[in-house]
């Protein structure tokens, strides 16, 4: 029988595993990630080898940050990975003899959140790490839009006040919110920045209480832009900054109801009830990468290796 | 053959259409809406009536304010036609023997809008009328979302300064670029009040100037969010304010070239040029709601009259 394989490829790790026909997770490979096109495409391929085992077949997703045109395999801006333009789908062709399905992580990790989580139908997944962005899954599949860049909403801006950001603009929710730009005006030397600034800010440290009110009302505005504008049942939160849990989910609901309270439409859409946390230590990615793998037909015609 | 009909219930007339195989309009019918459930039902069923004529069949779909389950016929909160909650696709069916397909009416507009305009694949129709709001169509239909409210983006705030919102937030966009706030601000008695903003700003009025602003950023801003949320290959301007034409599209598209000029990100997803206008005097709504009339299997099930 053909394995099915999905991959995460993260700036540090290359995660991949290896699902049953349920969709449940049977093995597990990390490596570290290379930089720049070759090193990234070596490490796939050496996860693909450990998981499927030679002379077996596979069918291969792949999440990667960056933009990937709907279907083509072709990664842009990983700018991460050192990665400017790359054919990835062709490099692990060549490498492997599987052609795989390659797609924006994120977008692959909404695949995987929906199949986890009791959603009725939608999901967004929205990633909240160093940067902010968010997948859109529903029945039908992920939305990928006209130049696979949906999701991108990390670039609305919410406050005309707000802080600059590495974008270009000024007030957006990533610059507010994002993992990143938290860390940039901390400014301080903490190993975990955002945790560093959450327990400042409940010891009383003005600055940090700033910062953690931006945060908050950055992924709230987040959440409700995702509901008004694709009107999704579940909003999923994902990411580094995620890991912080209730400590981030418990605010984020806060302020999403009292926006509720004061107006009977927002509060007839119960976005404090659509928010809720990935389960801990899942790999979503890789899980939904997996999962859509085995969808693509393409992915079904796997050449022995 | 079975006539495909399309209807738009807007707040002061129903428009129908009946339509070719080719989708190019044969027939077109106007009448007053009426006040709450019955008045509407049975202007509806009159104008079906007209379009398909005795003993012919049909394949109606109906355009309607307010928020419809999908898949239901049962339109909630249609406030301006005197609805709070009514199955009208029942109702229909009781007075013409057709089961029609009920959506929301901006949403059917863009299902007419992306049939007329030369979109690659996806396509979101805002439109610019008392209220602001989207609909979004790809390849696939329109986006509805779990509760059909998926497009509601005249209520994100984008500005926590800005003025109050009739829905009980602050700086949202509809607070900001809505005809019907910007009337309310503008305070005069004119027939045409947005209009009138608009001639006195180019005659230099302060007021008038600044709600100008607001208009052109709101509506800039909504494009921008639509594009970054659902990465459609064109937004399509229409409604009541956006009958301004020209004298609205050039400022959004100055607007969104100024912000692409500072951010290379946003400069890469082409802002300005995703913007068009619905050309003036074509019946999208009504032609969206024949269009997706004929793609429901249910209503294909026609009854003889």
């Amino acid at each position: 029988m053909t394995r099915r394989i999905g991959i995460d490829v993260g700036g540090t790790k290359i995660l991949g595993i290896a699902v049953d026909e349920d969709g449940h997770q049977i093995a597990r490979v990390r490596r570290a990630t290379g930089w720049g096109e070759d090193a990234v495409a070596d490490g796939i391929a050496a996860v693909i080898d450990e998981l499927v085992g030679p002379g077996a077949g596979a069918a291969v997703g792949i999440g990667v940050p960056g933009q990937i045109a709907p279907g083509s395999g072709v990664v842009e801006h990983a700018l991460n990975l050192g990665i400017g333009r790359a054919d990835l789908a062709a490099a692990i062709v060549e490498r492997t003899g599987i052609r795989p399905v390659v797609d924006n992580d994120v977008r692959m990790a909404a695949v995987g959140a929906r199949a986890l989580l009791p959603t009725g139908d939608s999901l967004a997944y929205l990633n909240l790490g160093t940067g902010i962005g968010a997948g859109i899954v529903d029945a039908r599949g992920p939305w990928r839009g006209s130049r696979g860049a949906a999701g991108e909403i990390g670039h609305v801006p919410i406050d005309p006040a707000g802080p600059l950001c590495r974008c270009g603009q000024r007030g957006c929710i990533e610059a507010l919110a994002g993992g990143g730009a938290l860390a940039e005006r901390w400014g301080r030397d903490d190993a975990l920045p955002v945790l560093a600034v959450m327990d400042a800010a409940d010891a009383g440290d003005p600055r940090a209480l700033l910062l953690r009110d931006d945060l908050v009302r950055g992924v709230a505005a987040a959440v409700r832009l995702l509901v008004l504008a694709t009107d999704v049942d579940l909003v999923a939160l994902g990411g580094g900054v995620a890991s912080l849990g209730v400590r981030l989910l418990d605010p984020v609901r806060t302020t999403l109801a009292a926006a509720s309270a004061s107006s009977p439409f927002l509060g007839s859409l119960r976005l404090d009830e659509r928010v809720v946390l990935v389960p801990p230590g899942t790999a979503v990615g890789a899980l939904g990468a997996a999962l859509s793998a085995s969808r693509h037909p393409a992915a079904r015609t796997v050449s022995p290796r």
